[in-house]
């Protein structure tokens, strides 16, 4: 254990490499790539401290896994097969897993995904398993096997359930950096909750993790940060606002670059790396070279470009002039049609100028069948050696148990919301607009009160 | 400004006094009377940092209210009488009754005022009404009716009620530095709030302190914390074992010292400053002598005392040797007289050696005329003014309002969850007293899991 | 003062905006710009928390002086004239100056600028001066001449002493939010001094800026934290090895560049953002286009380059395999061609491949009228009024005064260190240099100590 | 492994406990009293957040002790006799030492031993050899000569220097725990180090225990928070005031009991478990039962006693009115008989009310063989196994080492300081000796400036 490697971590601290594996898969160009890329896209605009990168918190899924496994070594080693305990055999399965499994991310993923239908799920796999790839070539060096066995971890295929609940789960490494590392960074004095303790309880049992109970307040805490973090940073209307700015003037470019190949005119507004993006023919290589950089020097170019919808969003985007946007109740989502009709009123294209936003999460759930999405259910370990459903014991829990918190909202230009505006030939419109406004909430314009 | 006094605290950074009439307060023997009296009492013996004094606690009181009034009086000034504004002349009364709020409080004050009927509030008034005391010295150079208001500020009595709710209500000065206290030297993760912002939001009005919407989560999060630290601090069940042993072995002495003065006996083993205690003649003077030292070098020479129910309590007191406890249902309580009879049968007092003890605090409620306690409820100001109680803006803490959390417990010699006590007479009692018991929990007998 | 934004930061918490005009400067598109340009350029590639930004460091100084600025106008305002008290009209120009201290900072700047002979300084004098830019509209606002008094600020030529020591002097609102914010990003735990009390020491007199002897100790704190941010932060030898890297790839670039062009060849390797720098002639508005993502996006698309030179520095830098390096001493210093010689025997180009870089700083000075680079000192005031330097009082700073710390080293191609490379048949080669290498020291061959 | 103890504790953050004897140890009445006495006595005077004990000390040393242990377990495990690496054979007897070594400490023990003659190494020594204690019955269960091993560790005495040095020695588990913790409760933001970084870097040798040279920046930061906490916290000159006081009171209480006893009065003033102490007769049990109540219960009711300087220096005591202070410089040393003739002619006894102190540090030194008190130097161990001392390689220790910090004081009575007492008829006096003071510092009279 003498060739151990220390990263300095603001968040664990401490990053510990014992494994020449983990090293050589940190030092791959693949995995350096992350560091191009930031965790949380446009939110960084919104909190700016938060402007670190998937490299950092793919070190820390590592890390946090590697925690776990060395407390599973030392407190509940296997004895025989299929006792339920900690099998050590997989304790590199499981490092390299939680370290890779954000490789294949691009830059903006979930913006960026939808438009140009990449899916960053599928090229991890990919780095992972095709034999063009560094990480693959590490990985081949410890077993033939070896890539097919981390990639099925990710895929939660793997046939050890403890291996996949530790990076797959409603609490597993993954949530576990991101929840703390994004809090840390944005500054938040909410999100955050007792690592060490949560590792410290984490008890094997033969169908995956469970967690003494006398865990459960780090626990209940994790899920009151998980709710906090989701309703303060993630659902936050100004960085949805640029989410939106983002996605349509990416929308837009695609739209141009159809439009001018279509009548043989220069594509060259797209940069050579994008090419391939936009001819939707992009190699595993290829995709590899893309990262924020290239996107976001692409964007700045496109500040410039002659089409003005392109360049209006384009420098909307970089200059940080989001949309705006009120709460919509479901009752009054029938007045949306007309706040379109005024915004193009007042110039502007309401397909690029306008949006639509849901952001809903359920803070915890309980295993339940008839789901759409079917969550492993958090599992307490009493003396007795019997499981218990987290809520069962936790008042807190079983309060946030099941419910949805969020809002849906609507977007539009800031200029709608001018006030004063009397030298501006659209104030009619704008006024007419605001009408729709009290609160932050789109209401029927009778119904607003008289301020107090 | 220039007179600036700053004491370093660890858990609000810096605390500023500007005004003499503070500094003087600080300097009274009654006030400095406070390092000698730990503020949570037998839960340092739990949690070994929380070791601070009631000193600490009414100096961070100080500081918030300090903070608060800064706010107010720099953002919300008052313009004309009744604009539900600041008047900055209340500074003074708001920062005194801060700092004076405790003043009154006496040694372990909960266990101790159940024996010996003293009242920490009366006190308070009394140290702060009496022309005996410095500190009523102090406060009447201000004005000869400002002793009156500062206590009438304690007494929730006093007119302008912005004042009274940044002393006490569901979220004031008192509570947040209790908090985070606490929160600071048990070492617990849980149990921190943003101050700071809480501070920011908060808005005078006509009917007293509001907070503006934008910091509702920094709101969440202290009910969150408060939640949490009452289960798991305040309601330890260590914590409580240790307080019933103060309490028995209290009602022991009482006992022991009745019975030897009735029969004409030396009482010369309770020490001189709490003679006047016992025998219940006690002037605000000699009340002003007890503090924590007094009760625990009398509780120190009591272990040697010849009454040996009382030299038995004082001295497991002493080296902490707590009561063991389980959790007692509804629907069990009746199994409590036998638990009873067999603690008896094995050779311990009942009445000094189990006890009951039901914990429940309800983190938040609205307000609710028909409650025993009356609550103010934490209102919310809107943009355009309005007011609106949290819960119907915070979904949070919906789920949790007027929901109590805690347990009821039976306390009992850990003599009686002895293992493999073979050697000792006692076993068989010991194992028919174990089968009451399950995870912690009070059950019938016949109704135990066996073990997986 | 209602009006007050907040910005969320992790660290100093919250960052306060009262004036319309700094909110306004923040939203310049100059300003915005400053998020794309990393505060420690390749630094994060060591440690790889430090990915924050200019923007954020940047209103971090802001941030400092405002809370310098406040203290000031609540403890020390003027009365008359020439009091050497704090003239609160000052505010705005501070603010500002500190806001827009480094706004003309370019990508990776000191590199960058060696290469290019852009001026950072001068580039921001520009943006405050230039009537083309916004922010100096918005500058303009508050009067014709505001603009050039921050610029006057920025360029130490103000008349106020007391406004130029706040943002340029050996303990600035500059230096202190670098310190503290490199020092969080990095996950230092060094590094941290404390502000609050550094701030509430100020003490204003004629000719600057002093400090209360008894905040003497936070100042000495500040002096050992720069200390170690310098030898373990900014002179990390791998942060250089990388600065060297990139470098030597722009020096090549503008090889290639020139070289292609004389020949009448395509110089659309360098993207179009990029063009006006390689040719020589950039405006201010093209200078404003860059940041580090163009950057970033050049050098990736240049490790496809046809020449192998540039391709390979470019990926060495991408994919962060940096050169390796050791320290010379004075006396070895002749050994360096014959390290360079045996670096070129192993086919790598030594002006690329090789570098010498000295990094030394002086942590504290007093002021030394013979000094190349004349520094103010740092003056304490004492109980009677009277000034001191603070070596006279202080003997942890006295010890360090004057004394330089850092290192000179010699970096070079890790292949040179490469252990057991039996199969190469470079490994002689790198078998002789490595006898110039003991403990990471160059050393003459014969010198090297048998291993204990 | 799983009987697994925590203690949570806010410096450390989780004290884990896996023997069974450590457990038993800290379940001794012998341990347990430990909490009843305080770590930093008079300083939470000062430093008012410091109010923690030797019980959260002597667990906080254990720890620190257990995680070095557990590091040179995983990492140093010895191979063969005397290869200088650590024999986990040692592990029970370095954290039984770690945990005990100051069970031996009384009441404010350092003034309080200077009039008692007591000795709380010696007591140390005596609880763990003695037979009649519960701490010797628990170590003797290991093995009949473990309490002799234990104790010989505290002596140094111990043949593996790598255990005694990590007890005792200039940067050992004691002085790690002690520098965190007072930094941490005395809100001081100094005096914090990197004590992991520290751990990991230990390096055992045949002689003792080594630190990597990669460690080096924690050790520097070490020794910074050493000198900080000694110039800051431990030699502040309110804190000697009130040892001044303390020791002066005890010296009087020993001169009226010697008195009433010889003179055949009373002696009950002082209360029953002091007697012996008094009398000088005092067996190790009884030794055992004082603790900080005792002796402060006592000064309680010495506020009443007819003798009034014992009444007065006890109510300055308890009520903290500490005397004033000023430095001495050697030049001016001869004018104190005359400062002293002064205060006794404002009426008080110059023997109880006056005081010299000298508090001098070096915050590090290199091994001396001619100092009074030899040290062992810290080694630093080089990558190639060469050990090295700490200053040839720290250019900031360098710049400390052998210096010594501190100052000499001169204690008198606040009222000799007192300003504007034009109603007082000691005010000539007070006027006299004030022309003695500037700055804080003993003058001769004509040498005083002007203040400007």
């Amino acid at each position: 254990m003498q060739n151990e490697k220390i990263f300095r971590d603001p968040v664990l601290n401490e990053i510990h490499v014992y494994d020449q594996v983990i090293l050589d898969l940190i030092g791959t160009p693949e995995f350096q790539r992350l560091r191009r890329i930031d965790q949380l896209g446009v939110t960084s605009s919104v909190f700016h401290g938060a402007e670190h990168s998937r490299f950092s918190h793919s070190l820390g899924v590592y890390e946090i896994a590697r925690r776990i496994e060395m407390h599973l070594e030392n407190f509940y080693p296997t004895q025989t097969p299929g006792d339920g305990l900690w099998d050590a055999n997989e304790r590199l399965v499981l490092l390299c897993a939680a370290l890779l499994h954000d490789v294949g991310h691009g830059a903006y993923s979930h913006t960026f995904e939808h438009i140009f239908h990449t899916d960053h799920e599928a090229y991890t796999q990919a780095v992972i398993l095709s034999e063009e790839t560094n990480v693959n070539a590490v990985l081949r060096q410890v077993a033939p096997d070896f890539p097919e066995k981390v990639a099925q971890v990710i895929a939660k295929t793997y046939p050890n359930p403890q291996v996949v609940q530790l990076i797959s789960s409603q609490i597993d490494a993954d949530r576990m950096d991101y929840l703390l590392r994004d809090a840390f960074f944005t500054g938040a004095t909410y999100g955050k909750f007792d690592l060490a303790r949560i590792v410290q309880t984490i008890h094997p049992y033969a169908g995956g993790i469970a967690f003494d109970e006398k865990g459960m307040y780090a626990i209940e805490d994790y899920v009151v940060s998980r709710y906090q973090m989701y309703v303060q940073v993630y659902f936050h209307p100004v960085s949805r606002a640029l989410e939106v700015l983002l996605q349509h003037l990416l929308e837009r470019a695609k739209v141009v670059y159809d439009d001018r190949r279509e009548r043989g005119l220069s594509t060259d507004f797209v940069p050579k790396l994008l090419q391939p993006l936009f001819s939707g023919d992009l190699s595993l290589e290829q995709y590899l070279t893309l990262d924020d950089s290239v996107l976001l020097a692409a964007i700045n170019q496109w500040r410039f470009d002659e089409d003005s919808v392109l360049a209006d969003l384009s420098q909307r985007f970089l200059n940080r002039v989001p949309l705006k946007s009120i709460t919509v109740g479901k009752a009054q989502r029938h007045l949306l049609p007309e706040l379109r009709r005024l915004v193009e009123a007042a110039g502007f294209d309401p397909r690029y100028y306008t949006a639509e936003n849901d952001s809903f999460d359920l803070p915890y759930d309980a295993y339940n069948p008839d789901a759409k999405q079917q969550r492993t259910q958090i599992e307490l370990r009493q003396q007795n050696g019997n499981l218990v459903e987290l809520s069962e014991k936790s008042a807190l829990v079983k309060a946030l148990m099941g419910r949805e918190f969020g809002d849906a909202r609507f977007f539009f230009p800031s200029e709608m919301v001018k006030k004063q505006a009397t030298d501006d030939m659209m104030a009619p419109i704008y006024a007419e607009f605001q009408q729709y406004i009290e609160n932050g909430q789109l209401v029927e314009p009778e119904t607003k009160n008289s301020i107090k």
